[in-house]
């Protein structure tokens, strides 16, 4: 069995998959209440807040899609850094619901500059909101999400700071409270090594208050979603296995501490960097992300390297977009793509 | 542990807990798209369809509104029969929509006659389109949808027919195709036996050629979905897990045999209802449908006979709306809630 090393999905540990196949608790019940609060808990720890969480069913873009409709209306002027597919994605997506939308455009590889950032938002009039890739799964570059929030707030103290944390949250630092940002969301299949399926989503009071109230129905709008939570319950059938899954994730990440589970992180990124330059590989981009390794190995073409790694039992990705054909990327994330895993792909790569 | 007999969500076999199991397959892969291959082929079979059939994340209810969405726009005359909690949910939703409703209004317990729903649609100017609930999981009532669809298509060939199949396909005779329908929804926790957090849906010629297309981060429109599907693929990260779980369960549902597992939806209903008579109990309502059973027994307050049977380990769920604490209902879908747990049931209810 191939071990894969993608960005996304990353691999499901035994005690996840142990953990979703516990049978089935009816959700309309006191246990299933008293197990969401829990579930709360854990989620305020991942994203180290104290303020409101929630989750709903989809994927990581349904995710961010739902907290920007949530969060923004027809008209708002939102800004929205644009380094790579998945920021860029938010720019479409803000062009749909009708955003006065401005972005700052960086080359795929690069990332926005403190300055730079703090300079465009202190120019548009009336910004109300900020839309912000901390990391950028199609090229491996992360923000200084920290400075970043740190400069807007004191300059726009009531913008609000949407962060993508897609990628993020569970495997690099990451504090909302601290950093006080306003919303942020996470994908079940990343970090928190599990099925795709859920998302999750942390909210301040001044974020909570902004999320628009609309119809129970309308499935898109995190208000339905914060409102349940705060008794415990859910507003559609819950995915209660998959909330199981997200539960023995939560309590090995607790178990471990969050600066451990930070700390294999980089222990593999490290590892891996270091190993890769020694082969006269080249990280792509600045490499400011420590999710994953976006690289290519001068002389060696993407897909044949891709194929190559993949005969001998690793499942790396490939570019995205643009960069397809042109680079791999492999993670970070999850205990299953740690040091261990980089020191067998080492070897892998150098034969 | 408690056998777990309420419909929806339902127990998980352990075959399909195995198969969630499974280590991920990344997803923009030839093993990927062979894979969604295979399983539109189960959905065929599953729904009875030859024609379009794809997946989304989310909830029954999420499924029956992006249809509502998907292939009605606001203004469009549409007539949703109203009796019970669910098909009182898309007279709900499709007020949000802007449709022009009518509505056919039964007391809960009752279904709408195939002669009154006729003279109803006839009545309409402009009629586009009419939502069905084919079993009321509130109730347990059931519409004869294969005399509705037959008239109405006779009547008014044109008029697209979407059918909330929750709590049917699967379960009790269904044939997409053969009844000339235009759109059908069932979600997996029901006699799909996975756990909740993935729906599926079957579109006729017709019905695919009204479903209006928009943009791609348009997730609750299915235009995506049919769109990805054709090519094998998923316009999101796919839950793959939990499409590896739906496959077990289409695998089981196929080897049986769909006549077989309709039996024995029949048999456990049959068994069921037959005790709970001769025990002086009271099916609530028509009892049209055999996917559940809604009932009371004189004397006994709902609550304390839930309570009773909990303590013997059988779970139930209670009544909903305005039949809470009227009614309790059972599940005869899907293996778990065959003929033997009925039996099991009958001791505990006659002790």
């Amino acid at each position: 069995m191939a071990i894969l090393l993608t960005p996304g999905p990353c691999p499901v540990p035994s005690f996840v998959a142990e953990a979703i196949a516990m049978p089935v608790m009816p959700h309309r019940t006191a246990g299933f209440e008293a197990f969401f609060g829990e579930m709360k808990e854990g989620l305020r720890y991942l994203f180290q807040t104290e303020a409101h969480v929630c989750g709903m069913m989809g994927s990581g873009t349904m995710g961010v899609e739902a907290a920007m409709y949530s969060l923004f209306k027809e008209g708002d002027a939102v800004l929205v850094p644009d380094f790579g597919k998945f920021s860029r994605r938010w720019v479409d997506y803000g062009k749909l619901m009708g955003l006065n939308l401005s972005t700052l455009t960086k080359k795929w590889g690069e990332e926005p500059s403190v300055v730079e950032f703090l300079e465009k938002a202190q120019n548009i009039p009336d910004l109300k909101g900020v839309v912000l890739t901390h990391c950028e799964t199609s090229t491996g570059v992360a923000i200084d999400l920290e400075e970043m929030a740190f400069v807007l707030r004191r300059a726009l103290p009531e913008v609000l700071l949407l962060v993508d944390a897609v990628s993020s949250v569970g495997a690099i630092p990451f504090y909302f409270d601290a950093w006080d940002l306003d919303c942020a969301v996470v994908a079940s299949q990343k970090a928190l090594m599990n099925p795709a399926g859920t998302v999750y989503v942390a909210f301040s009071e001044r974020g909570r208050r902004a999320v628009r109230q609309t119809h129970p129905s309308d499935g898109r709008n995190l208000w339905n979603y914060l409102d349940f939570a705060d008794r415990n319950s859910f507003p559609y059938t819950p995915p209660v296995q998959l909330f199981y899954g997200i539960m023995a994730a939560l309590g090995h990440i607790r178990g471990a501490g969050l600066p451990a589970v930070w700390n294999r992180t980089h222990s593999s990124a490290k590892t891996f960097r270091e190993m890769l330059l020694k082969a006269g590989g080249v990280i792509f981009g600045t490499g400011t992300g420590e999710s994953l390794t976006a690289f290519s190995i001068p002389g060696t073409e993407a897909g044949d390297l891709r194929a190559q790694l993949k005969e001998k039992g690793f499942l790396l990705s490939g570019g995205q977009g643009e960069l397809k054909g042109k680079i791999l990327r492999v993670s970070h994330m999850g205990p299953v793509c740690g040091v261990e895993a980089m020191i067998r792909l080492r070897a892998a790569i150098h034969t």
